[in-house]
């Protein structure tokens, strides 16, 4: 038979042994953390009925969803009636809309799952990928903000990433800011497009910007002062004083900020907008201070779950990056051997000796340890096994030959040191214990 | 705007904590036992290649599989490129002939993950369901074969589902029945398809089955004779001495039999098939004594990975029929409360305690337990409070108002007995050990 091409399709990952060991301690300290803070697992299918998924992501999200063709006699028609989920939230909403009374008010959910998007594939971008989000549905309550900040961060902390800190803005703070300067209405949009921007391209980049996208000049020069003060948030916050609803956004910064003080490094950011989609309140993003890269980012969206049932339902929450955080945990395990294979080897010596090395494996494993009995084929080679058992990272090889099995005893060997004791079988599982303490 | 229906796709389920959680402990079970086992886990992409999947699973199952349509502007031609995984045994196969040398031999791992099939949904028959498959690739030795026997049994014996017992032929003992029997080579797929369902039907009525296929009178007498004997696997091995492929058979099988002697209870079957697919060896199913149905099953097939270069590679393996097992454990759990929220919730009584309530909550967290402060939204009253965390199952409340705060007070009131105290609040983690201990 002519051979098919063996790898994976574009954009997508086979995730061998020491890769999906990596990533599942990433995973357990995550589900540990949510878990530990009230919020419960909620898992929901791969695929939504194609109307679920199109008309949320933007025209350019829409493109990228995975479609899947209709099936049996409609096959033929080249139509798609399915979709591979582009995002956890969207089927979250879903179903807070189906199951609504069924769920506890308010309704505190994580979720770790793939999502799909036909992306370009390139590097450190996937077709399939991780996304890891946690949700409070029903509360309109600041306090649920707060807990969602405490929560992703958290879990920061126990996967080990120290060195971050929280940036916090208001979409009505926002809106305040354009008000207060006098950006027309029509500009919002625009405006806060080219503030998002401010990290990266700096006060002049965004004048710049600003400039291009038709915005007043008495505007951009008011906006460019305050955002090259001394304190830019003092500054905007001193201009936000104009604004009723900028009030109201900072209102709402500074409760947060009060609940959550001396727990989480958190600052107001008067540009931060993080993106434009639905997000109705608070907005946050975590950056990692050595990278300046974001690693979490949430916020309030108080309007989506509405499309998929007659009223609002307020919803607030956060996501980590988790691909762009199992990457940092990856560079920082560099050079810790990664396949995570048993403890023990129970080697093969002949063949009248596989009934004993199962037998002898199962006696191991009763004394905790994880332990296979060597089940290649072809000759039983020793150096051979114990190549083996050095490439799965063994730490110990039982022998067991004709010799061994007439005087009842044992050998146990450690391959980090070459020590090897002979003793009474009986003695077994106290030279593993005190080979492994070595 | 108009509402979108906020059920689930067809065939398909939205899995909320409670069956999340009971899901997740029978992982982490099966989990544990595969990596004391030696065993590793895999993960490979949701999608495959289409003629990766294409032409495996024989016509029938062809048209089972999902297919997702090409992107951009190839979406209008109405082709599929890409379809979603119908098993975990050819993405395996596929990922031993990428990797193959970069992987151990002989490549022991285990995968639990979902895969799809476009089947008519039904009672307990989904679209989307988990497989759990274990398997060892790269050896020829029964010592993998027994090796997958006693992984398998032992998670079903971890996932506390006692009670079973492992049916074990050999697809060369099979090929020596129909020999022995003088069935003709080109009766042998019918014959054993009608062999195969001996338990099902009974011996008259595979005798019925086999004369309806054309099948030879003598040969169906012989067969009728000995498996309705007083021992029919001492009738049958007595037959099968005619046959040579036949002998290599009985050997594979007492080979199996004598390396789990004592400690898998297994027995041969003379008649088991497990369909005719791609076993080339020994095969196995374990059954459900009290439920007499199919728990697990595998066998060895020598033939698949070839599909994907030049040369054969000898593999074995079994898998867990994961959904019938959940949903025994499920029955088992009937009348347990699923929810597993957090022990401990801080109620918030007035907007003054909120911050309150995150501290108290971080420092509940911080003596290892779960909490969360209230974060829902509307009016603070406690009875709503308290109704939301018998709906958790949460076990006790912290109450803190502002009297309690000015008097460095707490209050614990433990749900279940309606028993309240108030402490110090240096003596809150010790009463809470406490409440929760009685």
């Amino acid at each position: 038979m002519a051979s098919i091409d063996a790898n994976p399709a574009s954009g997508t990952r086979d995730l061998l042994p020491a890769e999906v060991a990596r990533r599942e301690r990433a995973f357990t300290a995550i589900r540990r953390t949510f878990d530990a803070h009230g919020f419960a697992p909620l898992d929901t299918p791969a695929f939504e009925r194609l109307e679920v998924l199109t008309g949320k992501y933007g025209e350019e999200g829409d493109q990228l969803i995975f479609k899947i063709l209709r099936r049996g006699d409609h096959e033929a028609s080249g139509d798609a009636d399915l979709a591979l989920r582009y995002d956890l939230t969207v089927p979250l909403a879903r179903v807070a809309a189906r199951y609504g009374s069924q769920l506890p008010t308010p309704f505190k959910r994580y979720q770790i799952a793939p999502v799909w998007r036909a992306d370009r594939p390139g590097k450190g971008r996937y077709r399939e990928f991780f996304q890891c989000d946690v949700d409070t549905i029903g509360s309109d309550s600041p306090t649920a903000d707060a807990a969602t900040l405490v929560a992703v961060t958290d879990a920061l902390d126990a996967l080990g990433l120290s060195g971050f800190r929280v940036q916090l803005n208001s979409r009505k703070a926002l809106r305040g800011l354009v008000e207060a300067y006098g950006i027309p209405a029509a500009g919002e949009s625009d405006a806060l497009t080219a503030l998002d921007k401010l990290d990266k391209i700096g006060a002049d980049g965004v004048a710049r910007e600003l400039t291009e996208r038709g915005i007043d000049a008495a505007a951009i020069d008011a906006l460019g002062a305050d955002l090259t003060a001394d304190d830019p948030a003092a500054a905007v916050r001193a201009r936000l004083e104009r604004s009723t609803v900028g009030q109201e956004g900072l209102a709402e910064v500074d409760r947060v900020l009060a609940l959550v003080d001396g727990v989480v490094p958190v600052a107001y950011a008067p540009v931060l907008a993080r993106g434009l989609s639905y997000y109705t309140g608070p907005v946050f993003e975590v950056v990692h201070d050595q990278l300046d890269a974001t690693i979490a980012a949430g916020g309030r969206y108080d309007g989506l779950i509405g499309m998929f049932q007659s009223s609002d339902v307020p919803a607030t929450g956060g996501s980590l990056g988790l691909e762009r955080i199992l990457l940092l945990l990856e560079e920082a395990e560099a050079g810790v051997t990664g396949e995570a294979g048993p403890q023990v080897l129970v080697t093969v010596m002949d063949e009248e000796g596989a009934a004993d090395a199962l037998a002898l494996a199962a006696r191991v494993r009763a004394a905790g340890l994880t332990v296979e009995p060597y089940s290649g084929g072809g000759r039983l080679k020793l150096a051979k096994q114990l190549k083996y058992a050095d490439r799965r990272g063994v730490r110990i090889a039982i022998i067991r030959g004709a010799e061994e099995r007439a005087a009842a005893t044992v050998t146990c060997k450690a391959l980090a040191t070459g020590e090897q004791r002979t003793v009474p079988l009986e003695h077994l599982e106290a030279t593993l214990a005190e080979l492994l303490e070595a």
